[in-house]
C-alpha cells in the first residue's frame, strides 16, 4: 500500500493505514520537502519520495491519492494504468468525462476504484439511513443539509467543489437515488469570481426535494442534515456533544379534501411526541473507510463508494456548478 | 381606540392596548361568539360586538385590525373611509394594488396607516441595525434569515405569506433598501398546492444577497438572522436564552491579485477574535409597536412601519410568490 | 375567594384565579396604594382594599395569601380563625412551631390548609416522579438540585429561605420521604450576615443522598434537578427549550466481590444507551395549583401540598438554616 | 528522555515528547507485554522494556512517570536517586509525607521535580487567571468547580483522588494561595466503601470560598469552573464548542447600611451587561507542559507546577479525604 499526497488530509490517511494491523503501508509520496520531512519523523520505516511515479516500481497492490483535486484524474489514471487499486479523495475528478474514463479504466483492468466519501462510513449517517430504510420516517418529504464554517478559501476551487461532495454523497447514499435536476444560487463575497456561499436546490423523481447549503463564510461551524418525513423527522448534527442523531416523533396529518372550520384553518393534526437521541457506537469513519478499501482489494469486491458512486457525485457537482455560473438556471441532469 | 379581530393575535394586541395607560381601548369586534365571550370575561368594561361596522359609530380615533389576511384590504379600506387611523396586521394586503390603494386613501384622508411589522420594534433587531449602520460589520455581504417550526398550516395561505413578511420587513429595515429581484424555491410536502417550505433568494443593487428560509415543517423552532459583513458578523437568535444577539469578530481578508503559494491555497488571512453578547434591554415589541402607533396618531407623525413600508413588503411577497409558482423563475421587482 | 398580597407573586395568582371559570374571585387586599391601583386597572369589578381584615366580612370561602414570608403565620392564623380555607405561599412560616400551630388550627376548624409548592403541580416534575415510582431509574442513589441566578436579594431573608423551599418540596415529593439530617454550607458574599449562596447536604434513611445548591449570585440562570439511579438517570432542566426532561439509559454495573484485572481497574460495566426527551404536556403549574385548591375546598379533600407538607419543608429549612449558622454542623431532624 | 508507564495517559505523553523537535525520547518502560507491543508498532526506533530500572543505565537526563498513582512515590524516588529529573503524573503521591520526601530529595540532588498538573498549562485557565489578577473580576467571592462524568471507576482509588487533583491545582493556581480548611461530603453509590461522588468545601484566609464537585456517576460530561467576583463573573466551560471562557459583566452593588424600602427588599443595584467570549489561542496543554519540563531541565529553572506545588495539592487531597471519611468533619490544613 502507498499514499500519494501528504498535505492537509494525507496525514490522516497515513495514520489510519499505519495503525490498521492488516495494512502494509510502505511508501508515501509528496512534492514538498517539508512534508516529506514531517512524515519521515513520524514514520521512519516508511519509504518517502517526492516523485509518486517511484511507487510504480515498488510492487504495491494499491494506492491512496490525497493530492489537490485537479491532479486526481491524471494521477489516478496513471495508477490504474500501472495496475494499482485506487482509493482517491473526493472530488474524484473535476468533470464527468474524466470520472467516466477512470471508471472504465478500472473496470477494463479489473481494479478496485474507490472514492473517499468518508461520510458513507460514518456511523451517524448509517443510523440516519436505517431510519429512512426501515420506514420509520415514513415517506421522505425533503432533506436540508448545511455545512458552514469560516474558511478554508481556495484559489482554484470554490465552496461547491470543496464542501458539497460530502453532502451530495450523503444525500445519494441516504436516498438511494440520483437527482433529476439542480439549481444553485452562489455568492462571491470576498473575492470576485470565487464562490464562497452556495445553496443547491435538488429535485428527485419521486417528488423528494433537497437543499444543500455550503459556506466558507459563516460565523458558526455547522454540520447538519435534517430529514423530514411524513411520519417522523431526524437530524444529524455533527457538532452536538450530547448525541449526533435526534429522532423527532413529529409530523402533520391531514387528509384531503381538507375539513375546514370555515375560518382559514385546516383541521390538521400536529403530532409532537418524544425525541430520541440514540446511542451511536462511534468508529472513526476514515478508519472504517480504509479498512473497507483493504477488504475490497483483498476480496475483489466492489467498494460501497465505488467509482460509479464518485461519478454520480461529479455529475451532480458539474450540473450544480453550471447552474451557479448561469445565475441559478435549472439544470437537468442526464443519467 | 378599537380592535377588530380577536383570534390568534388579537388578544395580544388587546392586552397591550389595555395596559398602556395613555390608550383608551373601548371596543373589540369579532365574528365568533366564543371569542366575544372570552374577551368579555377578561375585559368586562369594553364594548364587544360581532359587527365591526358598529365601531364606526363610536367616535373612535383609530382601530387595530387583526383579522385573517384576506380581509385586511376591505376592512382597512372601510376604516380609512370612515376616517379612522389604522394599524393593520401583516401582511397588509394580498397584493400590491390593494396595498397601494390603502396608502393613497390614507394619504388623501390625512390618516395614519401603519402595518404590524413587530420586529421593527424589537430591541434585538435595533441592536443588529446599529451594528450595520455604524459600519462595525463593514460592507454587508449577505443576510440569511430562517424562521422554522412545526405548523401552523393554513388553507388559504402558504408558508411564504404567513412567515416571510416578518423576515422581509426585518431585511428592508436592516438594509434600508429594496431588493431588485427574487427567486423562490417552494415545496408542497403535506398538502398538494399548499407550499409549506420555501427559500427566497433576494438580490439588492449593491451586490448584497439575502436568503429567507421559512418552514411550517421543521423539527426545531428556529428564529435566526445572520448578517455577514466584510469586517464582522452578527447573529440574532431569538431562541437563545443567554442573549439574542452575538457579534463575531470574524472575517476573511485577502487583497487581489491574490498572493498564492502555488499549491492551490490563497494567502488569505482569517480573523477570528472575541465574540460579544451585548446586553439588550428587552421591551415587549408589541407594546413598543402599540405605543408608537398611539404617538403617531396623537402627534400626526408618519409611523416607522408606515403604509409605504407595508406596500414594499407586499411587492416583495407578490414577486416571491410568483417566482415560486413559476418554479423559482427569477422575478425582477419594479419599484 | 379572596387574595391577600398583590406584590411580586400575587398578580400571577390573581390572574389564574380570575381566568379559572369555576373560581369566583371577589376581593384583593394589599397594603400599598400603587398596587391597589394596578389591580384596579386590570380587574375593575373586583373589590380592593388596603386592609386584609376587610375580607373577613365578605362571606368568602377561601383566601390565598401571597404576602412577605414573615407575615404568613399571623395572617394565615387569622384567616383560619375566621373560618377561611387557606392557600399560603411558600415558605408557609418562618419556623416549625408556627407551622405546626397552623396545621393544628386548620385541623381543629376542619379547614383546608394548602401551601404554594408550585413545583408539585408541574408536569415535568410529575414525569420525573413517574420515572422514579415505576422503578425505571432503579434504586435512587442521589438527587442534585440547583437553582441559581443573579438576585433577588432580600434583607430579611436569605437565599436558603428564598429559593430552597422549591427544591425541598420537589425532593420530598419525588422521594416520598423526609431527610434524617442536613448539613448546610453558606456564603455571605455581597452583604455581611446575609447568606447569598448555599449548599445543603441531606441524608435519607435508605442511604439516599441529596444536594441542593441555591444561589443569588451566579452568572447563569440554572433550574435543574438530576436524579441518579442504579438503572437510569434523569434530568429536569427547566431552561432547556427542546425538552425539560431527559432520561438517560446510563449506569454502572459491578457485582462485588469485584473482579479486577490486577491493574487497579474494576471489571465494571458501563451502560450508555439512548437518551429520551419525553413529550410533556405543559399546563401552567400555578393554574393547576389553583384548580387543585378550589377542588379541595369544594370537595373537602386534603390538598396534595397540604399543611403537613408545608410543615415538613419548614422543618428541613429550619434545620438547614441552623446548620448553616453553625458552620455546616450536621443537624439531625426530629420527625 | 524516557517514559515509564504506557497505559491510559502514557501514550499521550509519548506522542507529545516524540513530536517536540528538541526532545530526544529514547526509551519507554511498561509492565504489560501488550502495551510494549503497541508502543513498538508506533515508535519502532524507541527502546522498549518491561523493567523501568533498565532506564537508569541509559544515561538519560530525565524521565516522565505515568504509572498508577500508588507507584508514583517509589518510582519517582528511585529515579531521583538515580540522578534523573522527574515529571510525575498527578497525584504526585498518595500522602503528604511521601510528597515532602520527594521534594527534599530533588532539592538535595539539585534535580527538577515537576508534577503533571496539565490545567496549569491550559490557555483557557491562563485567560481566567488573567481576569483575576488584573482585577477585572474585582474581589473574588467564590469559585465553583465541577468535573462530572460517567466512569472511570477504580478499585484502589476514589473519585476524589482521581478527579479532584485537577481542580485543586487549578484553584491554587488561580488564587495564588492555599486553603485553610476543607470539609468533604462523599457518597458511595455503586460500590460500598468506594466514593464515587464528592463535594469539597474549601475556605481561604481572605474569606474566599471554593466548592469542588467531582463525580464518576453523572449523566452529562461537565468540566466547568465558575469564578464570581465583586465586579464581574467568569466561567470556564471546557465542553462549550463556541468558546471555553465567558466573561459576564454581572454583579450586585449595595452599600451598608442598607437602604431599604421598608418592604423587605434592599435597594441593591443589579448590573447585567455584555457577555464576552474571548478568543483563546489554543495549544495542546500537554504539549506546553512537556515543553516547559524540557526547558526547565535544560535551563535549570524551577518548573511552575513544581514539587512544592504537587505537595500542596496532596496536602489538600489528604485533608479532604480525611474529612470525607469522617462524615464531612471540617479539617484544618496545616501549612
Amino acid at each position: 500500500m502507498g499514499v500519494i499526497g501528504y498535505g492537509y488530509w494525507g496525514p490522516n490517511l497515513v495514520r489510519n493505514l499505519y495503525e490498521i494491523p492488516s495494512s502494509d503501508l510502505i511508501a508515501v509520496a509528496d512534492l514538498k520537502e517539508e512534508r516529506i520531512k514531517r512524515a519521515q519523523l513520524k514514520y521512519p520505516q516508511i519509504t518517502l519520495t517526492k516523485n509518486y511515479q517511484d511507487l510504480f516500481a515498488m510492487d504495491l497492490d494499491a494506492v491512496v491519492i490525497s493530492t489537490p483535486p485537479k491532479t486526481h484524474y491524471p494521477i489516478a489514471k496513471e495508477c490504474l494504468q500501472n495496475n494499482l487499486h485506487v482509493l482517491v479523495e473526493k472530488p474524484m475528478t473535476l468533470n464527468g468525462q474524466h470520472a467516466e474514463e477512470l471508471v472504465e479504466l478500472a473496470s477494463k483492468n479489473n481494479l478496485r476504484l474507490m472514492v473517499g466519501h468518508t461520510f458513507e462510513y460514518n456511523s451517524a449517517v448509517h443510523a440516519l439511513k436505517k431510519y429512512i430504510d426501515s420506514g420509520e420516517l415514513g415517506d421522505i418529504y425533503y432533506v436540508h443539509a448545511a455545512r458552514l464554517n469560516l474558511g478554508l478559501f481556495q484559489q482554484d476551487s470554490n465552496v461547491l467543489w470543496d464542501l458539497a461532495p460530502h453532502d451530495i454523497s450523503i444525500l445519494l447514499y441516504l436516498l438511494d437515488q440520483v437527482p433529476t435536476s439542480v439549481s444553485t444560487h452562489g455568492m462571491s463575497c470576498v473575492f470576485d469570481d470565487n464562490y464562497d456561499v452556495a445553496y443547491m436546490h435538488l429535485t428527485f423523481s419521486n417528488s423528494i426535494n433537497a437543499v444543500i447549503h455550503v459556506s466558507w463564510l459563516d460565523p458558526s461551524k455547522v454540520r447538519k442534515v435534517t430529514v423530514v418525513g411524513s411520519k417522523k423527522m431526524a437530524v444529524y448534527d455533527d457538532m452536538d456533544n450530547e448525541g449526533k442523531i435526534k429522532l423527532f416523533d413529529k409530523g402533520v396529518d391531514g387528509a384531503p379534501p381538507y375539513n375546514t372550520n370555515g375560518f382559514g384553518e385546516f383541521h390538521v393534526n400536529y403530532r409532537s411526541g418524544d425525541i430520541i437521541i440514540p446511542k451511536i457506537n462511534y468508529v472513526e469513519p476514515l478508519r472504517a473507510e480504509c479498512e473497507h478499501f483493504m477488504d475490497c482489494v483483498e476480496n475483489q469486491v466492489e467498494p460501497e463508494s465505488c467509482g460509479h458512486s464518485g461519478l454520480r457525485v461529479i455529475k451532480v457537482l458539474e450540473a450544480a456548478n453550471q447552474s451557479m455560473i448561469n445565475g441559478a438556471k435549472k439544470e437537468v441532469i442526464q443519467w
